[in-house]
């Protein structure tokens, strides 16, 4: 008998003790749970500095007199990027169950469950909204440098509108949003080709449509038009640098302490690497040592470990972001050979670099067969780079027979500043 | 027999999983008190880089000629904060049991408990401390740019000195302290009034006794005095809205899930908002795209949405937002009408769109009865904007009357980097 | 025989919770790490843009002729300082078990285990690496802004090598890889000697070897050379002071609570009694606000503060950081009477408040006999000081006599920007 309660007694102790036990699982969890979440939070931050980056760095790259409007266009496109991807971008790129080409949750925000807490296995809907949102903005703003010192504010705005809230979110769902790409094995860590291609293509598309500005190309060959800050510049491509911390390392989706610090580490190598392979290539090719050159390199490198930062070895980003380093004095040489002209070779940055960071993921990523094969690579760089120029052609070509692209020769010799805005950048 | 000896056996391994269960339990509220805690850090991290964000947008709006002043004023201002927050600041603002209205935990930093850990739920006595001293001298910053260009340096940092270390702490205790303004029920997250109102309504009583820059409003009318540099202004602009996801992020006061996401959503989108509806507004107005309305568009959406950043939905957060960017040319039009100069905005942007915000939790808050009910917080509003304007005033004025606030005619001429420091900004 | 049964059920149940609570440990411990190694990570971001804050500083106080030239030496800077510490530095720097001279750990990064969680305690591998090579470009950093303005582009790249990835680790490794300094008691917090006075002390080295820049040392005295901006040096100070808080942070080498926001009070307030000594000092000097003094004041603070802000108290700090600041125009002026030309006064901040700051572990330290005691500081100070000048001056000699260290006085004359690189810095 005595024996028989003890037995009762001990009993409940044990269910205590398993109570205990499973109330500090809950606890361990929401631990977890609110570090991977606030480092997603932390990374939004710090890709949301990138539009600083951006802006410094364009307005570092043009002439004076058309620094007020580079300006003004990044800040726009924030507020565009980040109030479309509100109303109907995160629900065209994140559809849930859809088709595979494109599908849309639906207007606006999901009011989201009671326990926003619920929403994902490690963030918040929250979240997981301003993270992406934050990327979203920066596809336009790679259009706005290439672009620059020639084209009206109000097509511009306009095409990044209709750009950010309908192009780039469907070829994002293709892979982010679970679509056909990502059924196929295509893969693209945080957005070489996703991201920068797709604002690569777009400028592409721009560019050709609105033609080289006056002077750059002229019977007796190319003439360097030189940005007007150099140290703009240089904090622009730092703070890109910076920012990037937050694009790759947020782009694991939780604080997952072995991917977010191998992805630190080879996205800082690589960038370092392509700093030196744009030394020396265009070293090589000029004789000169080329500051824009090397701040180009850090960004090629960048750009090119973006696909695969999470899946090759140390070793392997070095040699992606020294490639994409040296890819940067040819590439841009290659645009101005073809009299396609970019003020801040974000083609070659974000385009060129852009597909060679994709193309090398099937070449240094750890994947088990299926994922990230070379021909799925192209299979995606292809499909989204028809898919995004088309679309962006065939926007500004409507804006330019409508509203026309380009300001007056006599605007884009006194400058948009004054033309678009009345104002002085310096005064 | 046997089965006694069982049962004692089984007791001893119910203590040991009781106690495992325990530790894992302490173990799991550590993790959560450090993650806690590490966000507070790296919200007053974020928080000082708003100085930065203060310096170069207030550099960039004045002329090349006070550049030097305006930046050592801000340097000297993070300086005093700092330091008179630790002297007093912080325990009059926070000094625990008080009557309400005026309480002081005595001089210097409280050395703290054994165990740090032990201060508060969620972070350390010292994280407390630097999140709001990074605050503090916030308050003070924004006094700076609206009397910029003819304020003489040495009244200016008595008047910072004095401003920091009393008034804002004593109508901070008000509400954050646990004063007689949150027993009513006023409520302001991060500080539309508490932080900004109040360097609004001191710059506001150093505008009046200072009176405008020379030359500004003339018999032919108001002569606009443009900025010298609008990449440093768009810097400071960027910045400061980086820095907002520590100011309000780190306002909740732990690292929540569900609230720092709401917070980090809401304050991007009212921000977005306020860039937009600065746009269209100041286009409205002038026909022209005005860099500097969109930037402080920007802000006034910050500071709109800073009462109530937790506590409303996406679609208030983008009203907030929105119509605090139209508030900024309309208000800035009327203060330049009232001959009130102020050369970077300051009042528009803390003051005007710091009343809007603390309104706005009135409107839009999903708050129970009692708390942020409208005629709350209009009683938060006066009377903290009272008490600062008469202090301000006060203080300005007997530095009037003794030193004299303003430099000569022939110095605010020459500019005040050579007048006040020998120096000039470029060479 | 009921008991029976209902003991061994009940012994069944109690393994489960049990197994439960130690699962419950587990989960809870893992979080910890994970938010331990998130804040290295963090910090190791933070560190990172140091280098646009150095960027930036020593571009302000460079003449407009020499700005691309300071650039591309940061750029390279971090290059060179990520790819050999990955070579080489890291494993001479931390080679585990050796002789507490010199050690190295082989070629590369380790591969590391198959799950890098169980590298270290708190952290990864991979943090651990990016972290400290984050730190260890820094130590050429210093030296670019003291020999700015008239050293050759490659012979300064090749020291800049050298020096990072042989110098720095292997004095680092006397104390933080476990040597000789560290049995001693040496203490250095986060490298108020071992990153700071070892990056002076190869200045000092660099500014014999080259001289001053012609026209600085008349005979009629001293001709002060003012930086081209002093935004762009007010933008780099406050860069340096928000890296800071990754730098002395993150050397608490996890998130624990108490210490790193212990470090973090120190540091801010360390950093502001240096601004308040260098404005009273060099207005008791010259009688003059000189931004430039105030500005190095911050950095002097820091400085001083780095060797022991994990182990002063409040009052401290602000002593330590006090007395740097008064140390700064001090030394600035010292060092021109001795015709030591530092453009930007880099030896001053990073040497000689290096020095006291280590020194200060001594005087303020909270430590037990045995560690961080006065003379054991000295010699450690002394030991490192001989040790890096030997071979920085060793190195610059080699470059000097072979290649030639100074560019020619026309080069000089029109700027290292045309001279190096065929750019200007502003058009």
């Amino acid at each position: 008998m005595i024996s028989y309660i003890q037995s009762i007694a001990a009993q409940a102790s044990v269910d205590k003790a398993l109570e205990a036990a499973a109330a500090a699982q809950e606890s361990a969890d929401f631990a977890q749970f609110t570090v991977n979440n606030l480092w997603i939070l932390i990374a939004a931050a710090l890709v949301f500095i990138m539009h600083l980056g951006f802006s410094t760095l364009e307005a570092g790259f043009v002439r004076k007199k058309n620094v007020v409007n580079i300006l003004f266009k990044n800040a726009m496109i924030i507020c565009i990027g980040l109030l479309t991807y509100c109303l109907c971008g995160f629900n065209l790129m994140y559809p849930g169950d859809f088709n595979g080409f494109l599908g849309f949750a639906g207007v606006g925000l999901y009011p989201g469950p009671d326990d926003m807490t619920a929403a994902y296995a490690d963030y918040t809907y929250w979240s997981d909204f301003i993270f992406q949102a934050m990327f979203a903005a920066t596809g336009a703003t790679i259009v706005s440098g290439a672009v620059a010192e020639r084209i009206k504010l109000m097509p511009f705005l306009i095409f990044s509108t209709i750009f950010v809230a309908l192009s780039y979110p469907i070829t994002g769902s293709w892979k982010w949003g679970g679509g056909w790409l990502d059924e196929l094995g295509f893969y693209d860590f945080a957005g070489s080709t996703l991201v920068h291609s797709v604002g690569g293509w777009a400028a592409l598309a721009g560019i050709i449509l609105l033609g080289p500005r006056s002077g750059k190309y002229t019977a007796k060959g190319i003439r360097p038009i030189t940005g007007h800050s150099m140290p703009l510049a240089a904090i622009g491509v730092f703070l890109l640098w910076f920012g990037w911390f937050g694009f790759n390392g947020g782009s694991v989706l939780s604080a997952d302490p072995e991917l977010v610090s191998l992805v630190f580490t080879t996205t800082s190598l690589a960038a370092a690497a392509g700093g030196v392979g744009a030394f020396f290539c265009s070293y090589f090719m000029t004789k000169s040592h080329d500051l824009s050159m090397v701040l180009n390199g850090f960004l090629g490198g960048l750009v090119g470990i973006t696909a695969s930062a999470d899946s090759v070895s140390i070793t392997s980003s070095i040699i992606i972001g020294l490639i994409a380093g040296v890819i940067i004095p040819i590439s841009v040489t290659a645009f101005d050979k073809a009299k396609l002209d970019d003020p801040v070779g974000a083609t070659s940055v974000h385009l060129v670099c852009g597909i060679w960071g994709t193309l090398a993921v099937g070449i240094f990523g750890n994947f088990d067969e299926g994922t990230g094969e070379i021909m799925d690579q192209l299979i995606g760089i292809v499909s989204i780079g028809v898919f995004t120029f088309v679309v962006a052609f065939i926007l500004f070509y409507i804006l330019k027979v409508t509203m026309g692209l380009r300001v007056s020769e006599d605007e884009e010799e006194r400058g948009l500043d004054m033309g678009e805005h009345d104002m002085r950048a310096y005064s």
